[in-house]
């Protein structure tokens, strides 16, 4: 058990760790904090927390640990701001879906005694704020641990403990590379979402009644990943921005043999393409991962 | 209830539509016609038709009503077949995801006296041949009709009638456009996840093997859509070439403008398209058909 723990920020993620934290008591006294005094008034409503405040700097004093739950691109404002106030050798581990970025934006503001531990706990869905977190979201899935090599064992075995108390596995890579991955795995996802049900978005009004009708045929699925946060996406593709720009390359290179292939009636080439497909669906499953 | 019906094509679709019609009773006598003799076999020994044959002409000599469930591009030289074997005034119907091109393809070999009734269900899953069907497949999704000027009102009723008895709500729609709508509901959709799924294949072994430990941040819901039957979407891209090439082209713009955005960090472009696709989404949910 940490003796005290703060979340800053207390959107779908912070107020799900914060219901571990207290329904594992996972720490001695938890404080919430959230600029957004709506947000803190519906914190305190739902009782999640022992202390809740707007006041990040205050909000940090005493903390032991202290876990950034804000958008990737509110990291560096955020940290300038309470770094000053971060007690002695406290851990500063955070939940940005970026690594390399969020490494590079807080840690000139912090002293060498602050032990920083990047997190990234896969997990999530298409709802945002504290009303929408529950204490199930981290059940059985994946968060990754970024460590610098000034960064302590000790330090990594305390948020390994937190992530494993929510019930995550924890794994821990090299934060260029987690980049690269989640890339693949999560970022070009979204993008391609996004952009497929922006296209739609933009039809005529007729037709796009009936593709809100008849979306069940493969586009809702799409719909359900482009509701996330736009802001929290925004700032994952303008801070993962290399990984991102490099994978998208691949994909329009591979889309634009597709459609080649379907102007020029080349249905050997369909088929091989989406039969390939296949082995990576029966990967996923031979994995338990579906 | 009809006198005899015989299915061709015993697959996902076609075993499923068989289960219906032996499950309420929606035939007198129900044929399985399949070229595969294996398939055929798994009919037979599955139970769900009265005759279980792979001599595709003589399966349709007596049947009041012959449903073709093969892939698009099979519709041609399968009616080609069968076409001199259909009982006078024999309503032809089929479930391909393409329409325009089908009646193209099979008109030509059809009789004056053949009341043609092509139909679309919207409903599938990632798995197929005969083993995969289940009778509740088409529970509550729609199937689309687009009758031919000349089909007579009586034969768009008989074949209503069998999809409602499978549990579907039938709509009536002109078939260019069920091709356009679909193209951006469902065809479109299968590609993107096609192509997304397939860039990942190529990635070099070892980020392909993270890329599958951490494919549920949202990559997994793209490799179910991409693990759908290779012969059928070759062909209803074949197919429907027009309306998929062009919804295409939208959607090549408009990602190629993200892409943009994100490479120049215009951050306030990205937060308004992902702000956008919120409302779509909304809609859908308010549709129930979430």
């Amino acid at each position: 058990m940490i003796e005290k723990i703060t979340i800053i920020g207390m959107g779908l993620i912070g107020s799900s760790i914060a219901r571990n934290i207290q329904q594992h008591k996972l720490a001695g006294t938890l404080i919430a904090a959230d600029r957004d005094t709506a947000v803190c008034e519906k914190v305190a409503e739902l009782g999640i927390a022992d202390i809740v405040t707007d006041d990040l700097a205050r909000s940090v004093e005493e903390a032991d640990m202290v876990i950034l739950c804000v958008p990737v691109g509110a990291m560096r404002p955020v940290v300038e701001l309470i770094a000053p106030h971060l007690k002695d050798g406290a851990i500063l581990t955070d939940t940005g879906s970026v690594k390399e970025s969020v490494i590079k934006a807080i840690k000139p503001f912090c002293r060498s005694d602050i032990e920083i531990v990047p997190a990234h706990p896969i997990a999530g869905t298409e709802f945002s704020g504290p009303e929408a977190g529950f204490a199930e979201l981290f059940d059985g899935r994946w968060c990754i641990l970024t460590p610098l090599p000034e960064t302590s064992i000790r330090a990594v075995e305390k948020v390994t403990q937190l992530w494993e108390g929510c019930g995550s596995i924890v794994e821990i890579m090299d934060a260029k590379h987690h980049d690269l991955v989640l890339g693949v795995t999560s970022h070009l996802p979204h993008l391609i979402a996004y952009t497929i049900v922006g296209t739609a978005n933009d039809l005529e009004d007729d037709i796009k009644s009936e593709v809100i009708k008849y979306s069940a045929s493969g586009f809702r699925d799409f719909t359900r990943i482009a509701a996330s946060d736009p802001t929290m996406w925004r700032d994952v593709f303008l801070h993962n921005k290399e990984s991102v720009l490099e994978i998208l390359q691949r994909f329009t290179e591979d889309l634009t043999a597709l459609q080649r292939a379907i102007r020029k009636g080349d249905g050997d080439y369909l088929y091989q393409r989406f039969d390939d497909t296949r082995a990576i669906r029966k990967e996923i499953i031979d994995q338990g991962q579906d």
